[in-house]
């Protein structure tokens, strides 16, 4: 039994408060347990200049940690004058992850941009972002829709994120922060709905993994996103409130 | 009467959510409104270097926007690499504020780092800051007494902050976004429990103002600033929770 | 007494040496006692691009303490790469101050920037840079005038600033540097010569200040207003020489 | 048959150049096919300041493309003042997976920095990057070794990086520049001697992958790593000239 | 005689390799002894925006010390942020030198950059560079030329580049580092196929030089350079190869 | 006859008006004819890092102009975030001319800044820099001495600097801006009391020039330099005033 309780294949309890700020187009608070990320879609009339006039859109993605996030306070980017290797890592990440299951030429010439600001951080801070940011990319392009500006909703089908990683030699689900500086491996894998991998990212900390290690964490992650797109779909079911 | 409804002396529904994040010594989600300001305090065990070896700590504080929290979305700072000067400006007021009701050297040589992230923004974010980072300042500091690392409380006394401004030609209190764009002057006061003043920061904006309607200004601005400080005494009644 | 010798109440020496250099199409050297300031007046024929195409001007300022200004020298902003908070707050109130007498739409689509350079700086440095880039934009827009380029001068009346503040109990207009440091109230006022509030910046260094010291120093600011505006008016009786 | 000639299973031709400079401890000019890569080795007596006193040794690594390593210019991050997110994410990949071939303790108190530099630029830079670093890694280290200044090698085995994708529905080994634009899917694996993985990175371009890809795309890789694996045992079976 | 054994007139082994790297218009390893630049010239359709209608040309250059390129490494300059002074210096004294030898006009509305990137520095890094991309450039032009879309070449006549200098009284030419740290003067001379000079530039390192010092540099530089212009006109006599 | 009435070999009116500042050690505004320069020199009781327990000084300088010192307003590089190529060109020349006639070790661990602010910029602001620095640094290090904390007075010699260039085929002496621009050859030559050289730097703008040329423009350089000595000795005769 792990650190909180849970099972090794057991999800943390996740959530997905809707509309929790009222000014961006989307806006999503996700929780998986402590982690709580307030992700924010944002829709610009215009797209990136190597775009213009192609008649397709773009989505992308901005994430930071605020830096009351971690009981060590985190240097804020802004103030030190640029953004950390990570973060840029990260914030590409949730970009190519949501694009994959948008349409582009459905969104017209528009930008979504998906803002992640990590309010509180516990590790899986990057896969809560994407399975967040998904449900706000959804609101607020079902806004649009419902305004008339586009025809069909750009999403193609959902898409979720979690973290797997072996401690102590035991595969685990969804890694809060002290299992994650523990875990001998460390994975991150981005599916779809219909079971198709988006991204894997499988990085040995310290020692190298075998391939049954890697089958292992996959069907655990497989597992995880399964329960997680339960999720969105049930929340969505609703559409978002006219504002 | 006003857009929203209320009389030109009448704050907009206050509220301090306490420990809204558990990470930070102290947090507190602050609105004015539909303002909304999460204010972190981190204490680290050191000073800047100009400090060093003098027995005293230091207050200071960080500030920006979330890029999803207006309609039109605020770039990110720190992918732009810099701070605005309005940034720095409101940064250092909020540090001066904090500083003024603080007893530096019952602190010892720590800092405390006040983050003030806006997540929501209709008008009126500095003086939510303000008055949200003093109780975050004063959970924090409560519980670094209560553990026994410092023997008196630091704060001397309550700090609270509000607009001002003078619309179509009316004095106003607590001005929304709407209201803010169309001040003729604008004005923000920070005032303590004892009703003297830290700061007075009035521009005017287009036409100059006379000294009659400078003084009706600083009237409303203490009757706002003494109900302020009424909520955050309110709320301060009870100690901040053990962790 | 003042430890120069002055009354509380009475200004440091203030000239204004018009045309200190001839390149810029209004150039004033301000001293007010020890501190002086170049303020040089540049006009394009550009407006920043959110004006473009609205028939109005623009006028702006920057600020910067050359290096050698102080006995301890002050690091060079160009070589550390950017400006600090406190550069970036007094252009911007340098700014706002010369724009709340300029008619814009007078001005035409022309930007006019002011770049006012320290010297040398003992105290009041950001009075002494509003107070003489007004006579350098007076001299300047003169010009512009004479050159038939414009029908009216966009100045509607002048305005000056000076710093007051408490020391040691007791009110004193135009702090030196060794009252500035001392003070334990300092503010900022900027006025217009009809007798009208453009800016008020007090501050409580230390300990809050009671309504009645505001009251006081407003008071004693008003008096070194009225003063530098009359040697304003003075000065530009006469029209700038021809070039 | 791919454009190159090659059976989607074949590496392009691999070359190990030892020494190309003789400035930093190990030098080695990679090439895979066109793609040349100038990676070096240089130890530092120092370790970043985390690390001061712990008795161990820091791996870590540099990359950057050379503006005319492509038909079309790449612009200088030197002169545009800021590494791009596609550069960070790729030092920190050439990093950490030199760092998990590398007994840290056994090098001391000592860092190597391993730069990459991509002469000229067609697919796979960062994984033939992966694959010349070791050599250049080797090379220092053995130096290191047989100036008596350590007493074991540290590294513990060999390790190499290819990459995979899938182009027009077949999976292909080793992509150049015209490939890795067209592919579907997009893998960089990198492996150790003893078939373990250190890093896998599958990521969808366009449309998401089934379980049954990413296995075959996982030994298409392998085969590949098999191979530079016993390329690198064979240059390396002699030791470095001295100097 | 020297440390390298050669005469105090004699120029270390040079050597042009020609298309090094086939990304590039033109690409040229040069070798001045153990200094070895890889200068390529990549020709873009575009001018700077301050040469946009006029119909000239413009050729630039930028350098860079790869990190490994010395036994103490250098700093990368991407990862700082900046490029240092003495980078900027060089840079623009190459495209200067490059620039006195173009006809612009009958380069048309392009642009030609001119990347030289140190892979070993052994002193004169700046001299090698010169002389190598006007080679570089050269060929870049050649092939422009011939595919037809400039009708005649527009490099006017030969130039190059070498250091000369005082070492313990004697004046040498080419200097190595070793013997660039020790001079007592420093010099760069840029000449033409016709012995015209176009750039000269001698700096006393410690102690200021005489004239009959001057002159006597002059004269060795001059041998030296004429030696290196009938170097690359052998070496330019053949036309580029296709591609 | 030159544009400003000048004979070819003829020196614009040349000033230095010593402590036109009374803030830094040293305080020169050195005149070229229109051209003004500000060279302060400040003393500090460090020295840069690499020189630290050498028992060593250093000296530096730094280089701006005003953003109003030309009629087409030049960008502040504090706003720009960063010094241009050709300021920090400038003042790398100045800090290697005023070392080159500097005791480093009478200095003793100190560390003297000069600081060259462009008040006015009608050509020639390097060499009024380096003359006029020379001066304020000769009034800074004779303070130190009188105050006792130096034995000897770390000058060893004067140095002055001037420019000349070729205008419409005649060599001309000390170039305002306008001969500047229309300049063949610009060269900027420095040299010390006893005739010695500091630094020669020909440029040819536009075409090449022969070697009689460079020599006539040496001798012309050497007759100017020779009278600004002449007015430095005559200025420094006084000792600096005490303070």
């Amino acid at each position: 039994m792990r650190s909180d309780g849970r099972a090794a294949d057991e999800l943390r309890p996740i959530n997905f408060e809707r509309d929790f700020t009222d000014s961006a187009d989307g806006s999503v608070l996700v929780s998986f347990g402590r982690t709580r990320v307030l992700c924010t879609a944002s829709i610009e009339a215009d797209v990136p200049r190597w775009l213009k006039g192609k008649g397709e859109g773009w989505v992308t993605a901005e994430y930071s940690m605020l830096p009351g996030s971690s009981p060590e306070r985190v240097n804020r980017e802004a103030a030190r004058g640029r953004q950390s290797g990570r973060t840029q890592e990260i914030q590409r990440l949730i970009g190519r992850s949501l694009r994959s299951v948008t349409n582009l030429a459905l969104l017209g010439e528009r930008q979504v941009i998906c803002d992640c600001d990590v309010l509180q951080a516990d590790g899986g801070t990057r896969t809560a972002a994407i399975s967040g940011a998904y449900v706000a990319l959804h609101d607020a392009l079902s806004r649009l829709k419902t305004s008339g500006e586009i025809v069909a909703h750009p999403l193609v089908e959902a898409c979720a994120a979690v973290s797997v990683g072996i401690i102590n030699g035991i595969a685990c689900l969804d890694l809060p922060y002290s299992e994650d500086v523990a875990a001998e491996v460390d994975m991150n894998v981005v599916k779809t709905q219909a079971g198709c991998f988006v991204e894997v990212q499988g990085t040995a900390e310290g020692k190298p993994f075998s391939r049954d290690r890697l089958d292992e964490l996959l069907e655990l992650a497989t597992s995880g996103i399964d329960q997680i797109i339960g999720l969105q779909t049930q929340v969505l079911a609703e559409p978002p409130p006219l504002r």
